[in-house]
């Protein structure tokens, strides 16, 4: 098989294929040119204009494209513009790597005209499947327009038939999360790591081949777009650099091991250590996760020093990544609200130490697109990329 | 443009194309199965009989496949048996990761009926080139079938053009090698990084789809294989793993940072290491790179000692490209002659002391096939798949 891969000869497409492939072609157009004429779609696509009028009629009748007037003569008759219904289908997207779970309908441009909360507390085992069942099911309730499907971004390791192999966090082991969601509600179901997620969304809002999507919360991982691809690796746990050794003797990670990444610059450890330098007495898991609530608490410097720290670890840790795979965006979702700044910088300046100067002077490190709804319009994407072969932008 | 990438619309073939594309199928299947007939070709292939007949008539008057005698017939008249003939064309292969550069003949099952070496001495800038041109030269005038091409295997960064972007081994900025060889010998000419090539290679002997090949030599470099391609990065440099820091306040490496992998890991330092250690008046540059002669030398303490130490450090940053790409297999060639033992093992208990147990259980640490002709092959490899879009196995 990975010879054909190697050299990109395809299967002879069927006529079905071929109809799909090109109704995907028209829509990827008209989402990317925001307003379009059939006679554009046709240049641009080397479709002929008959098959591009066939193809518009069916994706009108469908309600993702609508005719919206008529656009500038060349001479002859107006010709009709065109563009993307954004309200013409809706997405229920869940991100289950926050507490409490969250859930919203998303269109086919990334509005948000619904947003759910789960359950506040810590879900996990059968309790956290539930909860799963429980937002699908309120959001395909509230549905305003016809659902293209569910799409859900988890933390672990998620194969890639939806099946959450090991998900520490939720004590999920081998749940059959894709399955199980698309039997109960009859809708296709796309199930990926969250950071993975992620860094789809993010892909799609910036012209670039190749980036990592860095994600610290609970957790730590990296989404990897290379070759304008998601790239999931062997089990498939690309990214998985939460639980890289980066301390020698360290403290004791939650994966069984010492001195994890996660140890050092997840957000509870860093607010855990800003609670130890202040010498407070205060239970670091009651704290909220926002840089001017903590500072309150436990003094600028101590929330200072604990997030340069963190910020230095990862950044040693993306060194590797940035040397390994020659990426130069790199997008960082920090969870610690209102702590971007700093945290980027101690990161930047580790990362930039301990590469080749003229490989330093071409990597931006940037904060992530899209805020807390990161991991939904990631699990959004996941469907729209699935049904209608585009991608946010 | 990243969009159609993502996923996957091909702009619609010539007629030309797809007849390349099906004499490529043609041959690869040829490849692959060693023997076959034109039947097992139609079926598998899904081109009809006729089609078939057709390209293997240009295939067998062009040299490439060749007709074996009849096989077992089913009933009706038996049908001709087809093979590869290895011996139609030849790829003009050359090494420029050791010294002295080093050329080959290679055929199309990667056999080498011809070798030849450069002059002694350390070649840099223009005098380099000058000797590249003379081995280009000395092989196609050697050659005793049609040459595909030259392909060619170069330390430092290589542009998609096959220009050498910077090559600070050779004092090469801004070459453009493949131009200059191509317009010399009015030939198809390839050029990658070392790594590059020689995961190609290792590539073509190994049923994955992901996978990294580490060289470690004068410098250190990695190529990495996913999703079945060759990946390259941004500029294009991704595997550059010799320049990350790996000690703090470290020894000054030839990039003018400190502290960089190779001051501690490629074979010059292993060997100025061990003779530091022996604290014994000898230069390192005038030992060879073979462990016998060397713990002749330094003693097998000493020779161990700085062999860990490299394994270990190479370990290290190992970790981080497996738990990054979640890429198991890992393929090391170690130009330090009979030490691969030693090394991998330093190497591979490093790798597996920072990563998760569970991780750590599925990765495969093992020595690169090919020994010594390794870039040779990958050179060869480069050509094979440009031209015949075929890949070593």
């Amino acid at each position: 098989m990975f010879i054909e891969q190697t050299i990109g000869v395809a299967p002879k497409a069927t006529k079905y294929d071929g109809r799909r492939r090109n109704l995907q072609l028209a829509l990827q157009h008209v989402y990317r040119e925001g307003l379009t004429t059939r006679a554009e779609i046709s240049r641009l696509t080397g479709l002929t204009r008959a098959t591009v009028s066939d193809l518009v009629a069916e994706l009108v009748t469908g309600g993702l494209v609508k005719e919206v007037g008529p656009g500038t003569s060349s001479g002859g008759k107006p010709p009709t513009l065109l563009e993307l219904d954004p309200t013409g289908r809706q997405i229920a997207a869940i991100d289950l790597s926050r507490r409490p779970f969250r859930g919203a309908l998303v269109d086919l441009q990334g509005g948000i005209p619904h947003r759910i909360t789960g359950r506040r507390g810590s879900r996990r085992g059968a309790s956290a499947l539930r909860e799963v069942f429980a937002l699908a099911e309120a959001l395909v309730e509230r549905s305003s327009a016809p659902l293209l499907g569910i799409g859900i971004g988890t933390p672990g390791i998620v194969d890639l038939d939806g099946s959450v192999a090991e998900a520490a966090n939720l004590d999920w082991h081998g749940v059959q999360l894709a399955r199980e969601i698309a039997e109960r509600f009859d809708l296709p179901v796309e199930v990926a790591n969250d950071a993975h997620a992620a860094a789809l969304a993010e892909f799609g809002s910036r012209p670039v081949v190749n980036l990592a999507l860095v994600k610290v919360g609970i957790g730590i991982g990296a989404g990897i777009v290379v070759n304008g691809e998601l790239y999931r690796g062997d089990r498939p746990a690309a990214g998985e650099i939460g639980h890289i050794r980066v301390v020698e003797g360290g403290a004791r990670c939650t994966c069984g091991n010492t001195g994890c990444l996660e140890t050092v610059a997840s957000v509870p450890n860093i607010i855990r250590r800003a609670v130890s330098l202040a010498g407070i007495d205060a239970s670091a898991e009651s704290l909220p996760w926002r840089a001017s609530e903590l500072e309150a608490t436990v003094g600028g410097d101590a929330l200072g020093e604990a997030i340069a720290t963190a910020g230095r670890h990862l950044g040693a840790v993306l060194a590797h990544l940035v040397a390994i795979l020659d990426v130069h965006r790199i997008a960082i979702a920090f969870e610690l609200e209102g702590a971007d700044q700093p945290f980027l910088e101690a990161v930047g300046s580790a990362l930039a130490a301990r590469i080749l100067p003229s490989l330093a002077s071409l990597v931006e490190v940037s904060v992530a697109t899209h805020g807390p709804d990161l991991v939904l319009a990631g699990a959004a994407a996941l469907v729209l990329r699935e049904q209608l072969g585009v991608v946010w932008q």
